[in-house]
């Protein structure tokens, strides 16, 4: 492996190539079947490098969830528009989550899956970055249920008991989408969107919510 | 510990009530800590003998997660009345699944959180069980569509799609309630019944769903 060429790079850039390659190992093929020989190859570098950078798999496979963490809390953020209507926000916000989680199927599956089959310590990792999610998700729907004025009084603990709804409504249905060929993104969103806003009762009904009219409904992928 | 009286009974009695013990400690302990001195002792029982039956930690908590699993899906099954309207059949579906996972945290510890952290082996029990409840779950909201016949062509993929964000709500919520104080198995229902069948839209405008007249709102617990 000491072989492998490295040019000289900042240690910074190496070791995001190193997190990306294990992102994708880990991934795809799990935990316990990644092999640090794997990672090594896969990002170019001698074995010895990403021991001295990253010091154990223990250690890259928690780097690598914090990354993939703070991303994803980055990108569901980066989505939100505040200054929109309540099921505008909620639109925004869910096609940024299907949208990274779709693009990043390998990510997904650390946070989602990896990450808590594989011991307490980094399930705790998922868990820190998930409940920063449904303090947003919260925050989100108090307000909305501020601004609309005909329901002030939404009590804070159905408003709580909500945002788990929603955050657990959409963890499943993004490793849905991901497992089930030909399901874009936006279709992900669109049913989490009907289920969270209309309802199965108005979908009965068949009066599923609209995505707003400027954005094409053909639009494909993300 | 052979010195515990362990009076003669029926092998299948003793082992139900080692499983007894192993999902209280699991369920409270996790997976890890839990010690087979303590579930042993905790049966009332020696630990070879616990050893001799189940045979090991890992076939005992394997043992732990098939029997509540099926217990649990058997109390969905039970609970949901096919000869009902839609919004009653899923009012009385979550009202047995909240009551159940009220009743029986320790059991909903080890197949939500336990099971899920502690190995590939282990989180595959779960899944099976997972995709059981989301295949009645699909069934059920297909049939309430065809019922419903104002929209019969609700597409076999958005089916799918909502019965995933119905189970992973019901899932994440179920886990929110059990370690939330005062949440009861009724409150965490209506919630999800609000959620799913209302949607964020009524209840924004001041339109929740309402329980049935019969059964009175004040009832405690389950």
């Amino acid at each position: 492996m000491g072989a492998v060429k490295t040019k000289r790079m900042p240690r910074a850039v190496r070791e995001q190539q190193m997190l990306d390659a294990a992102v994708r190992t880990f991934g795809q093929r799990g935990y316990m079947a990644a092999s640090m020989d794997e990672i090594a190859e896969l990002a170019g570098v001698s074995k010895p490098l990403v021991y001295l950078y990253l010091n154990s798999k223990e250690d890259l496979f928690t780097a690598c969830i914090r990354r993939e963490a703070t991303a994803l809390v980055a990108a569901i953020r980066a989505g939100v528009r505040t200054d929109l209507p309540a099921d505008r926000q909620l639109w925004a916000g869910l096609r940024a989550f299907f949208a990274h989680t779709a693009q990043h199927p390998d990510a997904w599956s650390v946070l989602h899956l990896q990450a808590r089959t594989h011991g307490e310590v980094f399930a705790a990792e998922v868990t820190a970055m998930r409940d920063e999610i449904v303090t947003f998700v919260t925050q989100l729907i108090a307000a909305a249920a501020r601004e609309a004025h005909r329901n002030p009084d939404l009590p804070e603990r159905e408003v709580a008991g909500l945002a788990e709804a929603l955050v657990g409504a959409a963890e499943s249905l993004a490793a849905w989408a991901n497992a089930t060929e030909g399901v874009t993104a936006r279709q992900a969103a669109t049913t989490l969107m009907n289920f969270a806003w209309s309802g199965l009762g108005d979908l009965m009904a068949g009066r599923p919510w609209s995505p707003p009219e400027e954005e094409p409904l053909t639009r494909p992928g993300g």
